[in-house]
């Protein structure tokens, strides 16, 4: 039903993030990097840690990236006839943005429960909204009912070559903005367009590469574990951008490159959510502060990873009228 | 009492700010700016805005740059006995870490009201607390005995030559990162360091230098509408870093070379914030949106202030564990 109407894709390799990097240099900001010595010498292994805050990123998150680039992909007859994807999340903004930039026209199914201010987000880009019950068939239908009617090209969160490629040129960046070289980098995993992305970028680095992923949703790692993908996902966390099950793209390449993704708690998310706005002065959503609650947890440390870790800060898109997870 | 034992000052010009600035640059955090397309979309001038995240500098405020240009310019004797200085703010933990940094020590005056987290920090920073009672008196009192005691140099919050060169760094460094020539510039004013260190590295710029004060603490601008210092504050506003009498020598430079200080309401400053933490997804205190509420303020937009306009986010110290003041 929502088949990817995307090009012919670029090969999955460190060389094709190079490209996407040059494509979409010009749209996209070059989010700073951050440490802090405090938040380093809490830590078991006194890692130096450079925080790549991609909630400083246009539209709030790294997806932004990812969207950036599969429209650079597209030939003008596409791009005329304009893009599409149900998201309920950051995605969805992202494109919408992207596309406001490029003056492209830009449909977006979200659930009827979407959250307010993400509807709001969304429209605010100029996107326009077509909602539909909230489960997989009714927004399949609506998608493909959306593209029927429009000739819009899809645009697919995370289960799509461009999205993988365009998300690991935030890896590009923090190699390159760091003062020193990384021993190893962690990244979220949700769809897995950001960890694959970031395996990719990775490549012949020497970078080690682990994922982090909320127990609550913690299907990657158990698919690992069980050497196949699961389809499932209880989806029973705070961080909401990490709800969705890992890709079918973006899976083996996890299984191959990562050498480990690490579950944490919801509690150990808020608690490392907390710390980076107390000590880096960033507003992050409990996706964005999942990598560094991975950095910071038992299992990370006893793998004594010794040297500087790059720890991916998703997003910091979240609703400021509701108090914080931390005074629920 | 509170004789500020500092050696012979720099004179007050641009030309000593860039002293200063080479003294501190290998201590200090060059913070990022920031824009946002959407904020300065909404203004009536359409202004491009260019934040300076001085949330980001070291101890969460700009006071580090202060009390890091004045240790630098004491002698060796001197930073023997270490240093003092009476605060319930951001600049006790600003000098308790430059000191910490340098390994001198610091010992702070505290009024016995003091909230948890401010006395929590300073201690983290690892200085010596003295409580006294919440008055001036009181405090000058101890901090005359601390220094009768140990010897220490007294490092004022804000009326001094090096504080005030120290602070007015931070415009050197926004003029530097812009990308195009400033029309103004605007700075909190609260003791005005900031604001009279601002005005002195504009000196010559052709740049415009305007305050913003909170109505709740509005000696500043009463002041220069009655054409001398007021002594007295109200002091009943959100923006607990703006709430002191604007300083001796301080006023004096803000007299001549800051063409207007804006007065917001503090309903003004919590819009404010909540749209820096909204869009620029950065963690700021109220007094730190001070200078936006200004920018957005009729009262300036009326001045038809046409360009680029740079705004000096002061500090991001706030009590997380509360309630976020648009929530109250």
């Amino acid at each position: 039903m929502e088949k990817p109407s995307q090009p012919a894709s670029l090969p999955l390799t460190r060389a094709s993030i190079v490209v996407a990097h040059e494509a979409i240099k010009p749209v996209i900001h070059r989010t700073p990097i951050f440490s802090s010595s405090t938040l380093s010498a809490s830590l078991p292994n006194k890692n130096t840690l450079y925080f790549k805050a991609e909630n400083l990123q246009k539209g709030g998150a790294f997806k932004f990236r990812g969207a950036s680039f599969s429209l650079s992909q597209l030939t003008q007859e596409e791009l005329a006839k304009g893009v599409c994807t149900h998201s309920s999340g950051n995605h969805a903004g992202a494109l919408a943005l992207a596309a406001r930039e490029r003056g492209v026209k830009c449909y977006v199914v979200m659930p009827d429960n979407s959250a307010t201010p993400k509807v709001d987000a969304v429209r605010a880009y100029g996107a326009e909204i077509t909602f539909c019950a909230a489960n997989a068939p009714a927004r399949a239908a609506t998608l493909a009912e959306v593209q029927a009617r429009t000739g819009a090209t899809f645009v697919p969160p995370y289960d799509a070559a461009h999205t993988i490629l365009g998300q690991g040129t935030a890896l590009l960046e923090l190699l390159a903005q760091a003062p020193e070289p990384l021993a190893a980098v962690v990244a979220p995993v949700g769809g897995g367009g950001l960890l694959a992305g970031t395996a990719l970028a990775a490549e012949g680095t020497g970078v080690r590469v682990f994922g982090a992923e909320p127990a609550g949703a913690d299907d990657c790692a158990r698919g690992l574990g069980e050497g196949r993908r699961r389809e499932d996902v209880k989806a029973e966390t705070i961080a909401d951008g990490l709800r969705t099950p890992v890709g079918v793209l973006n899976f083996p390449i996890i299984q191959e490159k990562v050498e480990r993704v690490i579950v944490v708690s919801d509690e150990e998310i808020v608690d490392a959510m907390r710390l980076i706005w107390e000590r880096l002065k960033l507003v992050v959503e409990p996706s964005g502060a999942t990598a560094f609650a991975a950095v910071r947890s038992k299992a990370f440390q006893e793998l004594g990873v010794a040297g500087p870790v790059g720890v991916i800060i998703s997003g910091g898109n979240i609703d400021l009228s509701q108090p914080l997870p931390w005074s629920r």
